[in-house]
């Protein structure tokens, strides 16, 4: 295996994948005292123009990023339909989903890992940016989210 | 539930179970570009003193610290004995088993979670410092990890 480098391997934060965002978002503040945030929801369908396992798929989810020191944990409750949020509760439950890193050139990075074996499992996009995931768990034991701020 | 806060809630790193710590140590390094770094293993029993589930126990592990930016990610290979880490892949397979965090108290902190609910799982020691893990994915879907650097 030739090495390949991500642009950029400063982790941003960690993906959670939790049934209850609101139960869950309490109990960040409460017990560990994470500063207050607001919970979001996936972008409408036009906008996300999500795309899971190849095909276009309309992904639902409710966000929320907790601040604990130099990272956020992103709190992500599936909100049915297909995609990796809702495939990772049905298989394993809660749990840590990904870990994320900001590139400049998420194409390029998802090519190097390709190169690497890990696969494109999610794409996506918001108003102000877009995000791969590279499903690395056979490489590295836990999925890679690449994000691209516009 | 009363609020109760920890005395630090800055990560320092995310600890991950593995089945093969050369070859995932070896992929963070080639695919990811972390900078190298040596595996080690959990001291001896009987510095180590590990505590599972309220038992004293010999449980054995290689770590390696891989950073990755801010945080670090830790690699754990479980050698087997019981332990919160061979349960952990019996039952959840490879995957990110814990956030951790540096305090200057861990009964402290410990007591204050365990009033919000979690249990304390695993105790250990080696030569510079102590862990402590509390079983918090329940409530935090993942455990957390209490180090007190002596």
């Amino acid at each position: 295996m030739a090495p390949t480098r991500l642009t950029n391997n400063s982790i941003t934060h960690i993906g959670l994948i939790v049934r209850d965002i609101e139960a869950t978002r309490r109990r960040y503040i409460d017990m560990l005292g994470a500063p207050e945030a607001a919970i979001g929801e996936v972008d409408a369908p036009e906008i996300a123009k999500t795309v899971y396992q190849g095909k276009p798929v309309v992904a639902r989810a409710k966000l929320c990023h907790l601040r604990l020191g130099p990272i956020q944990v992103e709190l992500i409750q599936p909100l049915g339909g297909p995609s990796t949020w809702q495939e990772f509760l049905d298989t394993k439950g809660e749990g840590v989903h990904h870990i994320a890193f900001d590139t400049p050139d998420a194409k390029a990075d998802m090519k190097a890992l390709e190169e690497a074996g890990a696969t494109q499992v999610q794409y996506g996009e918001w108003v102000g940016g877009n995000y791969t995931y590279a499903d690395t768990t056979p490489q590295l034991g836990v999925m890679l989210e690449l994000i691209k701020i516009d």
